[in-house]
């Protein structure tokens, strides 16, 4: 338990600025300095107060105040602020008062931060790797999970509008987020063109929500694989539960293993933590699977221009994850394998929207979230959640389901309508 | 008149076996040459013969006869098919009958050819080059293509359905060629979400259809660009008599000089004439123009994976054109200058129902363009028109057409519903 928050323990490379110590009194550079952060997230009105009461911005009418407690935190947040913003917020060095999504949309529409050569290295998923990854975020305890998701625990982005063709979708505040989430599983069986009695594999499943309701409203048989396992134990239960162990069978293994013949393959949310290295391997996983007339989709958080993770997120949030872009996707999995791009939707504003909801449930459980970690856990998922949001909402992430078939299949659908 | 009639005669390079005589009888050699051949293209059952009356194949059953007149053509069909079987055809050195299509299917079935190291190198598309290239294409008269086009001219895929959202698509066999393009028309003003009042931009207007139907429909003004002489004379007129000249201008100039400020950018059939060279060049075009809440559409024939053009397309019907995959678009047009992609649509199936529309057409006007060119422009065309179709039907080649926005940009649509 508490994997996440045990890692917010600074550790020497988390001080490196630790000597410095706090004057009662702000010196006029550390004014000046406040006044550059103030005026770099501008877009938005931000006020920025030092430990001493010095501030700068909007008394009145700032959407966000923060607050450096001391100058450790000031200067970590001026000299690398996408990785120390993270550390000093988490460890209650700076706080945040306000509109905390505000303010991440008004961090993210600065120019984009200049990629630091080491950040261009990142660690191949092993096998191993990917495990430990995993493991430390998604195995934190489905119980904790419970508190914000949807009641399917639906970790992936949701889908606000109605699946009727041509019926008015209701507007995004009517829609709760089970019916989001319900709306997305059922785009993503649409999408595939499920018949019943074809033989899906799905990889990285989560709770197990989207094979069960394929299983379950498509009358397809699942073979879901899983590297998390808490999240695998939980979805055998819910199989057993419904009676659709027979038609859904959950495998604790690396989508590397998959085997077998499939009409179907999907993926919801995984893409993200295979790693561009690991890429044509997933390729090659697909060609090898999927029969003649197979489909394929592929949902994941991507970027417009290859950018490496955020190195906070990459830190505390998701180790070895990458947004890949559209590019960078098809070129290396699906080109090498002669895959056929049939379809291309962007969600993201449907991201932005799903994580308001689980923000502020996430707020709702919020003393119950402390009482299973502790505040400095509360604060990174906090920071996270806003984050992510932001990031969604200005563009910096995107949302990216792909629909392909081989190149040679002819049975691809004719239109969207059907 | 007649530039790629006139094209067809043989120079130097084009006779690479030209010593070759034709014995009165097939050798051991040629017939061994022929089954090899037939061999290659055994995925349709296609009947082979030679000059001596020499055959491989099934006699009843076959979809198609290839006839080499010659040794010359033999040898250089199984030198180089790419290229040569073209030029034997066009020539009339190789004969064909039965279905032509059906024939074309089987040569594109086969394991795609390696890829000859010159073909790596292309011209770049010189503002004086490109001129030239779409001169060689689409100034051989309007009136030839009005022989086969539909009433609008318009020279790119239609689209095959209804564009009434939640009704059933009409069966496709029950849709004229003009229905499809009028719907063609319509999808690609509604992926825009046009606004009665705002500015377009066209990059490569053919004869105008879009821009005339943009304006008459949807209340926008627009700038229509292109450098084919007769299609903008052509498209003056139309504008003048439909009354259409205030909201409608069309320029004869290079896209890379389009200027001024556009709520909405769309280029539909021209990027396959762009080249990878320039593609930096038309992102710079569509960031320097577009307003911070436009939209565009790209809208062009693509490949899964990159290959350069057929090189007797390249010689005889397209030069300097190139198919690019998606990866090669968005890594190179559009991730540079920050667009996000919202939305990509492969129509390659309805660019073979288009092709066949053209293809019959064309036959039933055969007598004509054969008075206004000659015997070997009419084998040119009915190759490339025949081939076209079995290059989308295959999978050989796709037709894209990505929806993008300015990454920072929130004014995009929700859902495809609207």
């Amino acid at each position: 338990m508490g994997v996440t928050a045990a890692s917010h323990n600074d550790t020497l490379s988390d001080r490196p600025l630790s000597p410095v110590s706090t004057p009662s009194v702000s010196t006029p550079i550390d004014r000046w300095i406040v006044e550059r952060i103030q005026a770099s997230v501008a877009s938005q009105p931000i006020r920025c107060v030092l430990w001493d009461g010095f501030d700068v911005g909007p008394r009145h009418g700032a959407v966000a105040t923060v607050s450096f407690n001391t100058r450790r935190a000031l200067l970590s947040c001026a000299w690398h602020p996408e990785l120390y913003f993270g550390e000093m917020y988490t460890s209650g060095a700076v706080d945040v008062s306000g509109d905390f999504v505000k303010l991440m949309e008004a961090i993210y529409r600065r120019p984009p931060p200049p990629t630091r050569f080491w950040q261009r290295w990142q660690p191949r998923n092993t096998l191993r790797l990917s495990r430990s990854n995993v493991h430390h975020h998604y195995d934190i305890g489905n119980e904790f999970y419970r508190l914000w998701l949807d009641r399917d625990l639906v970790y992936t982005c949701a889908y606000f509008a109605s699946q009727v063709q041509g019926g008015a979708a209701p507007p995004i505040a009517e829609m709760s987020l089970e019916g989001a989430q319900t709306a997305k599983l059922e785009r993503v069986c649409r999408k595939l063109r499920l018949v019943p009695g074809e033989r899906v594999v799905e990889a990285g499943c989560g709770w197990g929500a989207l094979a069960l309701h394929m299983a379950k409203h498509y009358g397809v048989t699942v073979k879901a694989f899983n590297i998390s396992t808490e999240q695998i134990a939980y979805a055998r239960e819910r199989a057993r539960v419904e009676d659709l162990s027979r038609r859904v069978e959950f495998i604790e293994d690396d989508y590397r293993n998959v085997s077998g013949q499939f009409e179907a393959f999907v993926s919801v949310g995984m893409l993200e933590h295979v790693g561009l290295a690991n890429f044509a391997t997933l390729g090659t996983v697909v060609d090898r699977v999927l029969t003649p007339a197979g489909r394929g989709l592929l949902h994941f958080i991507g970027r417009n221009r290859p950018a490496p993770l955020n190195p906070w997120i990459n830190r505390r949030i998701f180790p070895g994850a990458y947004p890949p872009t559209l590019h960078e996707v098809c070129e290396r999995v699906l080109e090498p394998v002669g895959l056929s791009v049939l379809d291309v939707e962007n969600l993201r504003l449907h991201y932005a929207a799903t994580l308001d909801h689980w923000r502020r449930r996430f707020e709702q459980s919020v003393d119950r979230v402390r009482d299973m970690f502790d505040e400095s856990f509360v604060r990174a998922w906090r920071l996270y959640l806003s984050g992510s949001e932001a990031s969604f909402s200005t563009g910096w992430l995107q949302l990216f389901q792909i629909v392909f078939a081989r190149g040679t299949s002819n049975a691809i659908p004719w239109t969207r309508l059907d």
